[in-house]
């Protein structure tokens, strides 16, 4: 290891210490706007989505864990009305006017070659790249769950930066991958319809399961 | 529609409003222990978890969306030394002593069945459980995706109530599903190592891709 990862790590290691020393607590607030309050919105004010609030949201996202720091999540912002054209197709039909109604719909797909960028994002193992070369099913397992890892950091950053949020699976990936990742290593996980909600389209929160109900202590 | 479940539709929505009037905004200092300058932690403090904090933990993960409330996660907590002497020979040797030293690790799992739970979590649509019924792609690539969601919205929970967070995705999961849940329905995904974190052994962060490096908008 070169003396400029040594201190890398001590410097690591120091600013770790010092952030446990400041004993942060989560605001309550931000709880409620992440998780305890947020709901999934269907509706969508007629109000554009900046790019840089698009940014915003990456910036925050990109800092949740992955496996290796995969980071295999590749995401296409469909915006103008050809984008909406192409993708509507592939879409269930009750989900279409959810997704022309909201001023940007993400596609939340994962690069299943993601194993080739490793030596560049984790250089501590240059060889991690050989365990995906010739294994697409391990390649599978890991682009999905990682990216979908990516896709759940990348909706509460939504909501962190004050964007709404309504996520869709009900589509053809085959198609949508047809017609935007065509002869390409990347397929689509799920989309995220963003914008600001119109809340007059949900609908009472549906039961969460109980501690009990799915948790247990061995 | 019953008139209850109008009236739960009409407050959801007042609420909704109210909510969007309050016009919350995420606080720094909860997005840096969540996203920020949160980091992977390998090593542990000699310090228990109580099971109080397990419960508060869950209490935000679960309200992270899944599609058609699926909520296909399931949670055994690995504590005592007769759970972690059942999972240890399942684990990559590198993983082994951050297991052991963790006052818990928990095994995120996904069950193939969630469908038979969906006329109650998900009563808008009593015929949802037949998309799942006779179709195990269905099941299982709806299990691991939003299994996984809710293992994402859970390591981000256990930074909100204060924990260190370190998962691992570096074990047989064949070898602990045989030994925790033969003859069920549920298979492992990850597992979350948690507790309070030892510094001296976090690493450099690893470098994230940029934006343009991974986003394009169509």
């Amino acid at each position: 290891m070169s003396d400029a990862d040594l201190a890398a790590d001590a410097a690591a290691r120091e600013a770790a210490r010092a952030m446990q020393l400041e004993n942060l607590r989560a605001d309550e607030t931000t709880l409620r706007l992440l998780f305890t309050e947020a709901r999934t919105h269907y509706g969508w004010q007629d109000q554009d989505v900046p790019d840089e609030v698009l940014k915003d949201l990456y910036e925050i996202a990109k800092m949740g864990p992955t496996s290796m720091n995969q980071q295999p999540m590749r995401v296409v912002f469909i915006r103008s009305d050809d984008a909406k054209d192409r993708l509507e197709p592939g879409l269930m039909e009750a989900n279409r006017p959810k997704m022309r109604s909201a001023p940007v719909t993400a596609i939340i797909a994962y690069d299943l070659n993601f194993w080739e960028e490793l030596p560049k994002v984790f250089p501590p193992n240059p060889a991690a790249q050989d365990i995906f070369k010739n294994n697409a099913t391990a390649a599978q397992v890991n682009a999905f769950r990682n990216g979908t890892l990516q896709g759940a950091y990348f909706m509460l950053a939504a909501r962190a930066v004050g964007l709404d949020v309504g996520a869709m699976s009900g589509f053809d990936n085959a198609k949508v991958d047809e017609e935007f990742f065509h002869g390409t290593s990347l397929k689509s996980n799920f989309l995220v319809n963003l914008g600001y909600a119109d809340t007059d389209r949900i609908f009472r929160r549906l039961p969460r399961f109980d501690y009990t109900d799915v948790c247990q202590t061995l």
